[in-house]
């Protein structure tokens, strides 16, 4: 079968996956499930991955298959595989889970400590096939095309986990402050909006993705080239702050917002990367905010953002490419020229 | 009477403070108690104070009498006053709230709108009289001495806070470390250990200090100048990493154990100052734990500490000085020479 | 003034009150506040008090003027009063608060210890005015009107509060049930629907209550004259349960739902009275539900639901009625015959 | 092998089981394991299996060999098992559970959606060999006794699993109530003491009962025959009431003690079962507190337990019997004889 594969860390994201011929995958275990991939979405995370920026923090052993964020139908199934068959359609968890270390056991599957990571640190979906296990796929409603919600697989879950923990901390009339209204940001924002009744306060500098979330129900937009994102903060909140940021960006100007933004007792969530925290300890503890890191989301995260798919509470952004225009994604991505999110339909 | 007052900021202890004759304080408002002084812990904040450190955080108007840990004996009170009376013993919640902003309403006290912060924006303790009011200070139990329980009114709320929050993160078999086991980490370790069953790792780069935290109930010691404290909370912990860490430093080398301590959903708090925060989003990321910044307790967590130390869970180690004796004190702290905690009985 | 008062429990609803002519509350203490009453909700519990029902769980001295579900203009204010000044516009919590005791100082100020209720154990508003304090009053937004708004005093966060304890089990996909779409319950109904993205159903045996239930936002009913709710609720699940079941009725059918309607691990909230619980232990061992009590909710969250109002979020079905109408409000509500809630304005 | 089997509902305890002799249990599942049974506690439960007192809530076949404390040494693995060997000793979780369910996804595995109990729905472990699974045995530390430890399956865990839950709701200086300091109570008050600064209040008929919860740690003891509960707790608590209660009887005398004994916001927690709740929707609302039902803890709460005996925070009180003693057993238990808790080592 048909897979784009990593074989050399680059920056040069014109040529950075090449699509090989290899060995369609196989069935060895009890639960294995083997998933023909309808969509995967492009993540600003493949581009990280070419680039080398994951080395520090998994092992990765090249040549290797890119794709996180996959769905499609499955195809072949172990023989103690009791949740799907032949012919469902699915979207697919990125991590796949041994099912007995305590973090599993918790229910914390991103935390599971004999974890596979599609795409990061085994072989993912950007092929005609993906290899994974019953405990990672969950199963579409009818309707729900796999090509259109691939990028929940991780895009989505990512922006879910970190919009339901923000959610715990938002009561009505608190405001919640959205940085970055992009692939991620765009599917927090809708997140939010659904599961609280909390001002929205969008900030982004690109005019159409503030336009966007006004659509999308935010209440207030920022733009941070012309205006002071805390002073406008302060304004809306009578000089409160947020009670919680969501920061899609994670960039240095991003993770300084905190001190001035943060409501006391509220969290600045980091879900983008890139730059770095540079604070004193001294402003947490005057503001008593947090910095709360973000990974994807659990499996059950996604059975409840496909719940939210389901009753149209979410909208996603996408636009289709062939496997073989792969690097065109992958530099237009960089260049900040795809719009919405991209999928791969090989 | 008398009061120990900054009258310009200076990085020179050995004058800091001067002992000034100035007028009692008077009961205005219906509310309004005003206390004798019997104890006022000394505390590395007001070794800040002098410095000028809390200029870029709050207003202050010099000259302005330190003194935030205070205890002692009611000696009037306002007309509305119902829950204390001339005579009593109380321990002073550093914060005067107003009772009617929002965060006070929710029990937020420390995020009163409104507030005055003993020794920090208003007069503090560091004197025979204290001007406080009824929505601030806490009875003792009987047999309770205020000269020796004064620091707990900041030193021992601050702790009890944080170690408050880190319990709820914390199972049997989880580990907790303790980043420094001075004045505040020994109150801090305490708490720990009567509110949860976790193993107690305790962290410090002096041997009387380590010594300390065993006796007081720490399972582990690491020294960070002979051993790689990573490397020993993975030993120790099975390679998951400690599931809090409360860090009483706040120092670059202590932030930054963070990404290689914390165990994945933990979190790192930061209650020391004094350093910063220089990490990589990514971090954050990858390991999803949280920098959680702490500031002093509730008025309804210093309750809760009385209770503690009415069960003779929590032991404070004091020494007691003069009123005149107050500069020897700061130049002491600033050197690494007072045990325990330093206690000024006016 | 004039008031309408209670001078001996009584079945018979048509000469419950009488309208006495009073002597005008005056301010007393320093926070006190007297408020000019624009409206007043007429309650189930007013046709309880009337009845002698809460004689077993709080003291009452007859006379007593009933309404606990006030609004108005405050006209006068004592003298350490800040927050709010002659002419403005109020809804007035039910319970008058110490602001000292620790029930207070946790923001539960429904725990109050020395607490006073408006027309439950201290005069209430429908008169043409209310003695209240400035810990009880929350300022009104521009533009909504005392008289429409009056009825969030009382049934308004009682339904607030539950819903919002409830949205704490709803992740996306799950179910909550409402139980009883009346005064309280159609605006129980509208908190969980902006709070959450639960799917909503609505249990009420009159037709026109689950047309509404359907307009606010229910995503299905049941009439359980003649479906099964259980089996329904099953249907609904994929043989699950509910997650949640609010039950604004509290009546001996609706409390025994419980063991075969909610979910493993859910919740019964009890917030309707009159009935009782007949259940065996070991029906919710099995089951592992909690039936949970719900009194009225805290002040904060009165502000809380004054936000979701400004929002739109809550719409609010009441009728107007004069102070000399009230005993007919009383016994038409008896016979089930006020549309909405019925708002006295003096 | 030997198993002792139910083949008939009965009242009669002193010939409820038979030891038959039945086939050995295969591993036919990659993920099955078959335990050397060296300890099975017997339980309150076993009598009400005997009597037919489960029939309503689930589905038995008999003959029926019942046992759900299981604990001893791994004799056989399927083929996909790697967290247990041959040789291992074990704890066995009475569930097992089928790992790709919602509820066992999200660590809720007492709700699975699949699940066998062992004993209850499956032959149990009052046999020389039992057939689970990987994910329902828990390794134990060295050194501990499989025969002593078993009852933590299933008493030691239900009381760990309600304990944490009244944990969260126990401040220092709260008080906590322990009704019945029988097999599962005398865990559950060590628990409670271990992980909590509450003031424990031991509630017991039989003078050994108090004299035990005196040694273990209750603060307080009550004996309800006579003395008045509700007056002593007020007394404790100064009128306050039991933040927390912990009802191991379950009968309609402790049930009704709610209402009187509970805190504003408290909790009642039913893990006993028997008797009956009577009580008005008024008394909880009233009151705003809960009846939590309570059944069995999680897999991953076993591993906590399993943690807390490793520290020698729990003491278990166990008295062993041989196999065909068994219905000595069950007798010696419906006439309140046994000491601690009876184990059987086949």
């Amino acid at each position: 079968m048909r897979a784009a594969r990593l074989h050399e860390y680059t920056d040069d994201m014109t040529n950075g996956l090449s699509v090989d011929e290899v060995d369609a995958p196989q069935v060895s275990n009890s639960g294995d499930v083997v998933v023909d991939i309808e969509g995967a979405g492009w993540c600003q995370t493949d581009n990280h991955i070419i680039e080398g920026m994951w080395t520090d923090y998994v092992e990765q052993t090249l040549p290797l298959t890119l794709g996180h964020e996959n769905a499609g139908t499955v195809v072949e199934t172990g023989e103690e595989v009791t949740t799907v068959s032949e012919g469902d359609q699915v979207v697919c968890h990125p991590v796949q889970t041994c099912g007995t270390c305590r973090p599993c056991r918790q229910g914390e599957t991103m935390y599971c400590e004999n974890q596979q990571f599609n795409g990061l640190t085994v072989d993912g979906g950007f092929a005609d096939q993906l290899h994974t296990s019953e405990r990672s796929v969950v199963p579409l409603p009818e309707g729900v095309d796999p090509a259109t919600i691939a990028p929940h697989a991780d895009a989505g879950i990512t922006a879910y986990h970190a919009a339901k923990k923000a959610v715990d901390g938002l009561n009505p009339g608190d405001a919640c402050v959205v940085v970055g209204v992009g692939g991620l940001g765009h599917i927090g924002l809708q997140c939010i909006d659904a599961m609280s009744a909390a001002d929205i306060v969008a900030v982004d500098i690109k005019r159409e993705a503030r336009d966007l979330a006004t659509e999308l129900g935010a209440h207030y937009t920022i733009d941070p080239e012309s205006e002071d994102v805390a002073n406008e903060v302060a304004d809306i909140t009578d000089g409160v702050g947020a009670a919680q940021v969501l920061d899609f960006v994670g960039a240095d100007e991003t993770t300084q917002l905190a001190p001035d933004v943060c409501a006391a007792g509220g969290d600045h969530h980091i879900i983008g990367y890139g730059g770095h925290i540079h604070e004193p300890a001294q402003a947490l503890v005057n503001g008593e905010f947090a910095y709360q890191g973000n990974i994807v989301g659990q499996y059950t995260e996604l059975q409840e953002l496909v719940a939210l798919v389901e009753r149209d509470a979410v909208q996603l952004h996408t636009t289709q490419y062939e496997l073989d225009e792969i690097n065109t994604v992958a530099e237009k991505l960089e260049h900040g020229e795809i719009e919405g999110r991209a999928v791969i339909t090989p």
